[in-house]
Parts: C-alpha cells; sequence; structure tokens
C-alpha cells in the first residue's frame, strides 16, 4: 500500500484535529502518502483531496473541529454518488480510506470497502453513541464543557434560590445527560433508555427544598424530552420559578481535554495499522481500556447503552 | 457610625462576592461592625441579618454569585414595606446600608436615605447598564464568558462553514453584544442603540461568503431581537442554514475576572468611605478609571450609553 | 454497621470532595451515620472528629482540594499513635473507615483493619501512581490542567520559535509527562519508566528544526530529571535559547474534571459498598472500566507501570 | 500614502494578533496596502516582508502568540542596521511603519522616523510597563492567567493549611503582582515600587494564622526578589512549611481576554489613523479610557508607576 486518504464527516467532534494529525503522521512513519478529503463525502465526490504533510498537522492537536471540514451529501446516498467516490479515489490512487465520524458516515466506509476501497471508521462524535466502543472522541470534552457552563449557572442558581433546567445534546443518546449530571451532581437527569417520572422529579425538589437546598439542576437530555417543557411543567407544578437553559452549539467545540487528545491519537494510529492490514471494513474501538478494530457488521449489530448503575448512584447521590 | 449593613439586591453577578468583601474588610478597619443583610430587600423587611467577621468574608473573593443571597421584593416597593426595612435597621442599631445592585436597587437606596438612614450604592450588574459609571461589576466576566462560548461555536461553525446567530444578555442594553462583538470578530451586532437593517447583515454575509469566510457569527442582544427570529429571517433570505444559540444563564455566573475582582474590591472600600462620610444618597462609579461617588440624582438623570464608535469599528474590522 | 468514618490523606487531589460527598451520601442512604476526620491521620489521633450531614457536603463536588484537609503525621507511623487511632475511632463509635489518599496512606488503613477496624482505601493522588486501579481520582485533572498550561506555553514558543522544556509532577511516576507529552505532542517526553538519551532528544530538536518546526517542547517527569538541567544541558549542546518552566503546584489544584468527578463519585460509593462487606482491608480500584475492590497485599505486591505503548506512540506522532 | 507595514517586536504578548487583524483590516479599509514583516526588526533587515490579505488575519483574533513572530535584533541596533532596515522599507515603497511591542522597540520606530520611514508604536507587553498609557495589550491577560493559576493553588494551600509563595513576571515594574494580587486576597504582595519589610510580612502571616486562615499567599514580582529567596527567608523565620511557584512562561501565552481583544482593536486601528496623518513617532495610550496618540518623546520622558493606592487597599482588605 503506498497511498490512504483521510475524511471527517458528520457533526465535527473536538479531537478530530489529533485523529487526522496521527493517521498523516502515523502513515508516513510507516512510508504511505496520506491524502485530505476536505468537506467529507461531498468533498469526495467532487474531487476536494489534497495530500497532506507531516507539517500539514502541526499545530492542530489542540485545536476543536475539524481542519478538513465536514460538510453533508445527499448525492452519496445513492449509488451513483457511491460510484463517482470511489473512481475519484481511484483515480488519486488512493488504496485505503480512513473516515472519521459516526456511524451513519461508517455505513458509507462499509459500501466503499465493498466497492473494492478498504475503509475503516474512527468513532468521532460528542454524543458517544456508536455502538461497540465504550469511547468516542469528542465525548470527554463535551461533558467537561457542560459541567463548566452548569458550574456557573449554579452560582447564580445558588444566589437566587431557584431551579434550573438544563438541555444538553447527545442525539438519541443520554450519555452526555448522565455523565454530566452525576459530575455536576445534579437533582434529577432525564435520559432516553431510562423512563422517568415528572411526579418523582418534583417530589425531589420539593424533598431538597425542604432539606434547605440553596438550588437545583434538573438535566434533561434533547432525546428525551424538551427543557422549555420540562420547564413550564415544573412550574406549573410548583408554582417556582424555574428557569431553562439549551445550551446549545458551545458543547460541539473548545479544545479537547487531554483524554480525547489521547484518545484521538491512538484511535487514528490504530486506524492506519488495520488499513495496512488490508482488509478495511472495520471501526476502531475502545474497549475496557484498549484499542481494537472491529468489523462495522458486528457493531452495527450492538446496541449502545449507557452505564445505567451510574444513573442509579446519580440518583442516590444527589438526594 | 459603629455599625453599618451590607445587602446585594436584583439579579446577581460575578464580584459580588468580592465587593462584600471589601466592605466587611474595610469597615472593620475603620473600627466598625458590619452586619449581612441575606435575600436583599426582602430579607431586609423580614429580618434575615447576621453579623459578618473577617473570616466569614474569607475564601470567597473568587467566587460567582453572592454569599448574601439575592431576591425579588415586592413589599419593598410599598411604603410599608419601606418603613419596616427602616424599622429593622433601627432596631439592629444600623447607621448606614450599602447596596450592592442595579439602578432598580439604587432607587429603594436613595428611599431609605430619604427615610433616614444614609445608604450608598455599589453598581453591580452582568448587563452594564447603570448610568453615570463607565463599568459595573460583574460586566467584564460576562464579555469574556460570551466570547469563550463563541470561540467554541466558531470551532464547529468553521468545520460546517456555517452562518451562527448567538444571542447574549443584556436587558435593554447592548453592551455585551457590542464587547463581545467587537471581541470575537463577530460578522454582525444587532444592539438597540444603533438601527439595524437585515439586508444589510444579508449583504455582508454574503461579501462574506464570496470572499472565502469559513463562517459568519451574528451577536444579538436581547433587548433587540430574538435571535431565534432573527435566525430564521437570515435562513430565509439567504436558503443558508443557520444555527441560533441562546447563550442564557450561564452569562450571570462563574468565578470573576481580575478586573471584576478588582473593580468589587476598589468599589466596595470606597462605599465604605462614602458611608463613613455620613451623607448616603450616593452611588460609586468609575468614570476614566477613577472610583468616586456621585449622588443618586446626578445618576438617575444621565442615559446609559454605549461608546458607538467602538460599534462603528467592529463593522470595519468584519469586512 | 451503624457509623463510619472518612479521612483525606496525603497530597490532596482534585476530586477528593467529590469522592467525601459520594462516602457520606451514600452512606446515610444505607442508614449509617458518617463521621468527618480533619486533617488526616494526625486529626484522627488528636480526635478531630465531626459528623457530617447530607447538606454539609452539598456543593463541594466541584470544588478542588479536600474540605477535610489534610496533614502529615508522624506519630501515626508509630505504634502508639496508631494504638491512639483506634481508641479515638472506638471512643466515637466508628465502625469502619474510608481513607482517601495514595499508597503510603493506604499502609495505614491496612494497619487499622489488623487492629480491629476495618479500613478501605480510595485511590486520590495526581500521580496515577497507586498499583491495582488504571486511574486514580485526580490524575485527569491534573493532565488537563498540564495541557492548558503547555497551550499556553506553546503560543509564546511559537511567536519566539524557542525551545521549551517543561517539567510537571508525578513523583516517582511519568504518567502525567506522558499522558500530557502525547496530548500536547511534545518533541520528547522523558519518563522514569523508559531509557532516554539526550543526544537523540537534541537530535530530534534539530530534525524538527530542519523541517521548519515552529517551536518545541520537551516534557520532563520530575520522577527522572530536573527541568531546568536538562533545560541547561539542551542549550549547552545545541547553542539555542532555551527555556525552562517548573510548572509547579497549580498541578493539585482546580475544578475536577467530568471524568473525576464521575470517577470519585463511584469509588467513593463502592468504598462505602466494601465497608458494609465488613472485611476492609481493601482498596477501591478501576480496572478496565469496572470498579471492584482489591486486597491491600494485592495491590502492594503490584507495581505501576504506565502504558509504555504510548510512550512508543507519542515519538512516532512527534516526528 | 499606498503601503504600510506592521511588525511585532520584543516579547510577544496576547492580543498582538488582534491587533495586527485590526491594523490590516482598518489599512484596507482607507485602500493601504499592508505589508506583514515577519520577526521583528530582525526580519525587516533580512527582507522577511510578505503583502497580508484581509483572509490572512481572520480567524486569529482569539489566538495568542503572534502570527507575525518575534524575535531579538542586535543588528538592528547598529546604525548599520537600521540603514539597511529603511533600505528595505523603501525597496517595498512602504511609506509608514506601525510597530507593536514595548519601549524598546520603539526606541527603533522613533529612529526609523528620523530617518523618513514614518513609524507608530502600539503598546503590546504583558508587564504594563509603558510610560505613557494606562494600559498595554496582553495585561488584562496575563493577570487573569496568574489569577486562576493562584485560584488551583488556593485549593491546595487550604487542603495542606500552608503557605505559598508565587512570583509573577513583570520585568522592573509591580503591575502583575499588583492586580493579581489584589484579585486574589493575597496577605502580601512585594513589588519594586514599594518598600517592603519582611518581618511585617511575617507578622502579617503570623496574625492571620491566629485568626484561623486556612491558608496564606505571598505574590512577589520578579523585579523585586526571588520567590525562591523569599520562601527559604519566611521558612526560616516562622519554621513553617513555605511552597514556592515560580509561574513562569505560561503569563506570556493564552486566548486573550475580551479587554485584550477590544483594546489591541482600537489601538492597531488608531495607529492607522495615526500613521495616516503621516508624521509618525507617535504611540497610541490609553489615558482614561480614551484612546489617542502621543509623542515618543514624551511618553519616554514619563516613568511607568502602578497605581499605589491599590497597593494601599491590597493590604487593607487583606488583613
Amino acid at each position: 500500500m503506498k497511498r490512504i486518504a483521510v475524511l471527517t464527516s458528520g457533526g465535527d467532534a473536538p479531537g478530530m484535529n489529533a485523529a487526522i494529525r496521527a493517521v498523516v503522521r502515523k502513515g508516513v512513519y510507516h512510508g504511505l502518502e496520506v491524502i485530505g478529503v476536505y468537506r467529507g463525502y461531498h468533498g469526495l465526490i467532487h474531487g476536494d483531496l489534497r495530500p497532506l504533510s507531516l507539517g500539514s498537522v502541526g499545530d492542530i492537536i489542540h485545536r476543536g473541529g475539524t481542519m478538513l471540514y465536514t460538510a453533508r451529501s445527499e448525492e452519496f446516498k445513492t449509488e451513483e454518488g457511491q460510484a463517482k467516490a470511489v473512481k475519484m479515489l481511484e483515480k488519486h490512487g488512493v488504496e485505503g480510506l480512513i473516515v472519521i465520524g459516526g456511524d451513519g458516515s461508517f455505513r458509507g466506509a462499509m459500501k466503499l470497502t465493498q466497492m473494492g476501497i478498504p475503509a475503516v471508521g474512527v468513532p468521532g462524535t460528542i454524543d458517544n453513541d456508536i455502538p461497540g466502543t465504550d469511547f468516542t472522541i469528542g465525548f470527554d470534552t463535551a461533558i467537561n464543557t457542560v459541567i463548566q457552563a452548569i458550574d456557573k449557572i449554579r452560582d447564580t442558581a445558588t444566589s437566587h434560590e431557584r431551579t434550573y433546567v438544563v438541555e444538553v445534546m447527545g442525539r438519541d443518546a443520554g450519555d452526555i445527560a448522565l455523565w454530566a449530571g452525576l459530575a455536576d451532581g445534579a437533582e434529577s437527569i432525564l435520559i432516553p433508555e431510562a423512563p422517568y417520572d415528572l411526579d418523582e422529579v418534583v417530589e425531589r425538589l420539593r424533598r431538597g427544598n425542604k432539606r434547605g437546598k440553596k438550588h437545583s439542576i434538573i438535566l434533561v437530555a434533547e432525546g428525551v424530552a424538551s427543557g422549555v417543557k420540562v420547564g413550564e411543567e415544573i412550574r406549573r407544578r410548583t408554582g417556582w420559578e424555574t428557569r431553562v437553559t439549551v445550551l446549545g452549539h458551545i458543547q460541539r467545540g473548545g479544545s479537547p481535554t487531554a483524554f480525547d487528545r489521547v484518545l484521538a491519537s491512538r484511535m487514528g494510529a490504530a486506524a492506519v495499522d488495520l488499513i495496512l492490514d488490508g482488509e478495511g471494513n472495520q471501526m476502531v474501538a475502545i474497549q475496557k481500556n484498549e484499542i481494537r478494530g472491529i468489523p462495522f457488521e458486528e457493531a452495527f449489530k450492538q446496541k449502545h447503552r449507557p452505564d445505567l448503575s451510574m444513573y442509579q448512584l446519580a440518583g442516590i447521590l444527589a438526594i
């Protein structure tokens, strides 16, 4: 193998740049040429490819976002689009492709492998919702962004002795809400993976209030309910002033944490090893602290589930 | 004078604790006893007063929020409420009162002075909207919180090459939007103090896009328009994907910046000097880098205006 | 079991407060009374014990340091001291003790178990040097503090195109240097667990310089060499301006990261479960993402080793 | 005037990039071509000049350091060097030069003006030691970096109930120590501009200790004494464990604060206005919140002094 390519696809996540850097440097270390594909599958179809050197990935390990940009591509979902992509890769002499993104992006990678270009996935998304891996690149940064935001809200919540509802990202997964809620001592955490009962939420608020709690924070995963609606409902039932914050896009950005930079560096390097093995059709995963490759099919068969023992623990510790 | 009291009122702001600390320590330095009134005018009416010692304000200079809490009081707006407040202060032998808060709170302080308790105001609000002072305690922290949030949004905005609309606080004032927008190179800044034209906003976006700008950020002060509506309007006119973030309550919290801690320390100490002068009826202000007292009436006659030369500059620099 | 106690010992670490909170709340949840021992074994000997309530651990999960303070105790190393400690625990009706600290502190806990007070250890140290557990409480925060510091140094290093040597903590372990170095793309990382050769360090610097690198950062673990000496040596061999920073005590403080707060919460709660089992003599560990108890003897037999594959990877990626 | 140039010189400071951006954009707005000189006067002599476009200063407003790099130049101190510099500027058709740096750099700018190239200075240094301006670009960021570091040290200081000595930068000026010390409630602040007495420092420590203070922090400006020596002296006199941290180069880096970005933007733009006036030989200053130009000679005649009323206040508030 002489030449590989790398792209980022789907929502961006902090640490993607560290993964790109690892792919390029590990590739060069093994004597490969590494091509950067700009703007994901859209750029792949339209020939937005440029060689990446050791220096072109210097000074990016600590930067949020992705230097390769990312974009949606309806065209790549069609067979024509995929054929164009393969042709483009062949035209540039690319023998293997590394796709940094979420599971939607990996389905494209699986397709390309089937069409003759071995492709390997690196899980990058703040949502931590990719089956088969314990952590995704960007998740640790996102939960730290969330707890830093909630630490600020806590100041004002305490000063006013009020209840705050905070809606966080996560698409269909509750991981961000669960980890951030446990880390921040939220009174209640609402996630898609566990049933919730607003009566109990209110009951907990009342109990805390009686005990003299200065503030309460309810963390709501976007996949389970709208923060605004939860806030209204609590206000209606308690008569208390309740404020709502939808954290929004700050959760996608920021300089990656140490954990994410290390994870991205290890995963990016492992992806090169997998591509050199020649088969493709795998994604890099971290399972019980070990980096390994698993076939896409195996990952897709599983369902991602956050650790619900942490959910119970959060309930116990926020008495 | 032997005994003074201090309270925080209205919305909390980072640096209020540093101001409380300064009042207590400067007061003790001058041989005064300092009483803390908890929960603003509401607590004052209901006798929520406790002595503060040197030690009770230790280790708070760096904390957001207010250790004295703050609350609304409809009762204090009535003559009966004010009479109760004066009685409570007399009962505790309080001869002077320092009120840390916004101009609404200062009207109460003026009233109390008229009723025999000399009161002095310390301007504390993130909005920077108090006439007579160049800066209020909490403003510098708030604009730093905003630019750090926008720096994160910028990562994801660049990666996706999208337009983001960010709505920030400020009540009727545009200071937060103006300073943060200039500091962050926002493409357009919408503030209540300057007319705006969405056509021009869109025109700037188009120009930036043509020149190859990777992202655009529109900063909207809550006092001028809803971020959501501005976002919809831009989408409608350009057809571009436009994302909206309402930064919300994170802007009120956080550890105060050096500027706010220093300003709060100087203003809190100056308030004690003014109270020792005996007249009350003044607010502490910073004007052209100098700390001084100005009569409430003088402040109330003025109108707060942000520096519009900065607005023009922001427009020039974000070409 | 009716009453347990908790103390922090040795160097403090961010997340200790989250662990204390978890011990207290999980204990109360199981119907236990929880006593806080202030100032470690020193306070234990001298009777510095006070009951902790649900509320007394409120609003501490996000604070660095330890609300129970920590102190050295030469006296506790003697048999008399240990006997006094046991007597004090018996006097207060304490039937189990949770010790949050490093392995030195755990030897005390083992001793107390042998003397009749079942004791359980929770690994808290920024150094990550406790055998038997993959991570210790405080490590993740420390490496994030280090990389944020290095990100700042990088700005000035780039501007001046200079070489910087940064000495970090870790006692005899290289974990902080290794993780932070990989996370920050340090040119060379000097740790006690791997032989190093200054000639090679200089050779890498020269190679990077030739390739046009704008700056170089050498990360030195305090356990392997003095940063100042490494800096001098590099200057001597290259003739280049070389600057040295010893990061020092900022590495011990700061608000804990999400990872550390979650780890501490889980470990603190697990310690209560272990203490309820009655035997003591164990430490809580995280191994391959699972929280479990392991006998002190088993832990002490092992030797802590950082993952040297990460060391090799760092070398490859910083070409 | 058709073409101007801009360079950064001396130690780098956060906000320099924001100033460069302002120079370029304001210049282009007025129809000028703007040339970037890389590596300060050294690069000027050696012809390291490249045109800067609107886009080349995009996405740098929030970055620490200087994109133009900075370097020392012994050669420029000679008449030959200066003559070469003038020749190079003439060769490139540069009619005016903007120098961002400290007062050492401004002497060079004065020289160039005398030799026929009108030059204007923009004060950029973390030390805030340039006479004639109330603030320099980078100072606000540096003091925030310092207080964030001290907030971390405070955690561990409190946990161990120890005394910490922290040495900060500032060259011959005490501004960083003074502002950060007031902002952080340091027990004692040692600056070159005020006499100090270690006996009194120790006496304050003893008093605080008696009153039950959990920790003490002594802030030492590098211009007045070595932190290590102050620490040793305190240890010798009190017998207490005293730890020393030399904050070092982290103080030079980091993303600039809002204040510094705004100041730099205003000053950079004002420099272009001054250069268009044609005379040169001035530096931009902020005095009592107003941006204006003052002749170099006028600035050089003055002596920079920090506000010593703040020094007294710090002493009163840290009782």
